[in-house]
């Protein structure tokens, strides 16, 4: 039989779009010819050298190399010790939240009676229950991915059939978007509050977000801490996600790649840090829907090339309801068959020995560039922060006068200024945003916003 | 709204199957308690260490990873000096190819006139023509994947939309089939001929192969050296196959992985070798239709973990009718965004500097053990050897007598004997065959013929 003349793709694929290459293309991104550009657009903290790969990270590669023992194929889902690894260190990081919780907690508490402490019991008691995992890993409950995006498309693709939809927060990481758009799912955006932390708003039952649940609904991304804003959500704020996809018996997928660069809380004024703040993982929190947590090394461990992603399955439910979410899961990771096995061979290293205090050189480094950019950009006239940057590695900035898109902006700054910023329009914000990361050293920032300052003392004041 | 009580996995995910993992955990595989297991199951080189990657290759990535410079977020399709160092890798193998044909070609016409031997020209100018590729591969034709496995799913899901239609091998790696069952399309098997080396058969006008097609197929996979039977298609038969994807339009997905796996032809009698086997890649002969060739370091490099594989696009149409698979191929790969950093910055070392001796080695090795194998089971009284390997990891072995499925036979053989075969029902082929993977060295293989030298004697003769 004849077949027609052209070759065409699958419909499927060339619904597969990225919003920030398509957006960025159709951009003129000439800088300007006398000024060097400093990049602060993508979320790739490496470009800089300021932040790199702890030694003993890469000994733990170079060992597994060397051993000539880590060259087969691994199965679909990991091998068992990298699982196990990943697990452990989830269990120790839901530990550490927990005490976090415990302290500040007791601190505030103290002095008084709390409000809702059972009355028999003493505090300790009561606090230790309060803040009990939901969740505990083993290693079953981890397969590994070829970096966290692969997770993300393993755990979409396991959940919703085409017409199913998902809800989105109104700003986010545009490769959720990209893999519904792939799967043929609907993507429902819930309403953020850029002011207050950018947090989730509408929750309550006939609020915005709310009303945005139908029987397709099966599952809302909660990215903490979050791209493109930096917020952080504290354990009030994901008790209500928890409760509210309860109430509709929604999976929750938690987007935590950024888990752990998280910063301590100032004062009102700034000044501080006072101590940590309490965002516990939120699998932790759920105790009658799951939780598909994804995470790797790519953000916390200054790797994002190495693809070591992973996901964590929490099913807290009566009767195991999730296990066929499981199946498929492990179904799909036949497709592509995890991640490298060398990674994977020094995953048990990377996750233990890295030192506390790289964590904390690399933490406390980030948080003093993410308070000074928030200073800095603050100051600038025309500019506003909503809400300051707890964590990950991006504030998101707004154009007070909203006579330029954030697309004209970041255009107009790179001919201009050399400095180049990611529109707020890649993350479905509305006109008017642009994206900071601020993985750059002090210096190279401090440069980038006096240029910024001179961009828009030009062009925004006179508004 | 409510939702219904229970979660659910989406339809693709659970049609999502491993025909190998469901038939091998439908087996009882205990082995026997007095026996030690010796695997000839999976293809995985690396399992016995008698195959070892080359120092060169280990040493590259070394680099790497001590580099610091290797770390960051590649672009998708992979960096250009990586995709470029496969462009240069895969020219070089069509030159070779290429300079083998012409050898063959001048020693079979020696002392002769050729049939289709222009009549004006020397026989160096016809030859030259003759030999001159349909593809040479530029950087921006090549795609890196996530090993050979994502760079299939890859193509699959560029091409096909659901009810589109595939060939297929009648007997083929199950991958394939496991990626168009998520896909939600239709694989056709065509027929190969068991005595003549499992070439595909029916490829004439109204043949049996011919009659599959019809106007939602969409493309022909072509594994050569392939995967179960170890067999090599020759420049004369690609070319027929060439030529039925031309008749049809159809797009050509050749998985290469094992390319330059194949041993030198050897005399009817098993004596020789007498010389190279001319088994271009298919590429070099498609001039109407395009091609997808499938390649990467895991079999070739005996590194499989390491999940290096990558896409070469040939598109000869006349106004370049495939950009839009080009387009579909490069925006499905910003969903995982490529292999591992560390190995694609180390590829042009791999690709360049390991050493031909090194491959010699490889090749060389495994052509003794196919042979061995070969001979061995073929002496085996209730065995039957229908074509022997002239390449790859693999030789497919039929019973004689069909009161054995190739099911039951593995799970016995494992149980009286301890050795490990995969059914032939694992790649689609009717009851009666298993797979056996001659990487172990000669003694291993040699006990375990002996032990199903042993099997047979008990159970094949009396039927």
């Amino acid at each position: 039989m004849e077949k027609r003349g052209t070759f065409k793709a699958s419909a499927a694929a060339l619904r597969t779009r990225n919003p920030i290459r398509e957006l960025i293309e159709g951009l003129d991104l000439r800088s300007h010819p006398n000024k060097q550009v400093i990049p602060l657009s993508i979320g790739d903290p490496t470009i800089f050298g300021n932040l790199r790969a702890a030694d003993v990270v890469n000994e733990a590669v170079v060992d597994a190399v060397r051993s000539g023992r880590a060259n087969g194929y691994p199965p679909a889902v990991g091998t068992e010790v990298a699982r196990e690894a990943v697990a452990k260190a989830a269990n120790t990081a839901i530990e550490e939240a927990a005490r976090v919780a415990r302290r500040l907690s007791s601190r505030h508490t103290s002095g008084g009676p709390t409000p809702d402490k059972p009355r028999n019991g003493t505090h300790r008691d009561w606090a230790q229950t309060a803040f009990t995992s939901a969740a505990h890993y083993e290693k079953r409950d981890v397969i590994l991915a070829s970096g966290a995006s692969h997770a993300l498309d393993l755990c979409f693709s396991a959940l919703l059939d085409p017409e199913d939809n998902v809800l989105l927060p109104s700003l986010s990481f545009p490769l959720y978007e990209t893999i519904c758009a792939y799967l043929g799912a609907e993507v429902r955006r819930y309403p953020l509050d850029p002011e207050r932390g950018w947090q989730a708003t509408g929750l309550e039952p006939g609020g915005a977000t709310d009303r945005l649940v139908d029987e397709r609904t099966v599952c809302i991304v909660v990215n903490n801490p979050m791209n493109p804003t930096g917020s952080v959500y504290e354990r009030k704020h994901l008790q209500d996600i928890v409760e509210f996809a309860e109430r509709h018996r929604l999976v929750i997928l938690a987007d935590e790649i950024y888990g752990g660069m998280v910063f301590h809380r100032r004062h009102a004024d700034g000044s501080g840090p006072v101590g940590p703040l309490d965002a516990p993982p939120i699998g932790c929190l759920a105790r009658n829907v799951p939780v598909l947590t994804v995470d790797g090394l790519a953000k916390r461990f200054l790797v994002p090339g190495w693809r070591m992603g992973w996901i964590l399955i929490h099913d807290p439910t009566p009767d195991q309801q999730f296990s066929v979410i499981r199946r498929a899961l492990e179904g799909l990771s036949m497709k592509i068959l995890g991640p490298n096995s060398l990674v994977q061979a020094a995953l048990p290293v990377i996750l233990s020995k890295t030192s506390r205090e790289w964590y904390e050189h690399v933490r406390t480094t980030l948080a003093r560039q993410a308070q000074f950019a928030y200073e800095k950009l603050s100051s600038i006239r025309g500019l506003h922060v909503p809400s300051p940057p707890h964590g990950a590695m991006y504030v998101l900035v707004c154009l007070r006068n909203n006579h330029m898109s954030g697309l004209e902006f970041v255009q107009r700054l790179m001919a201009e200024e050399s400095v180049l910023v990611l529109p707020g329009e890649c993350f479905g914000a509305p006109p008017g945003y642009f994206r900071v990361t601020f993985c750059a050293p002090i210096d190279k920032l401090s440069e980038a916003f006096s240029r910024i300052a001179n961009f828009c003392d030009r062009h925004l004041r006179a508004a």
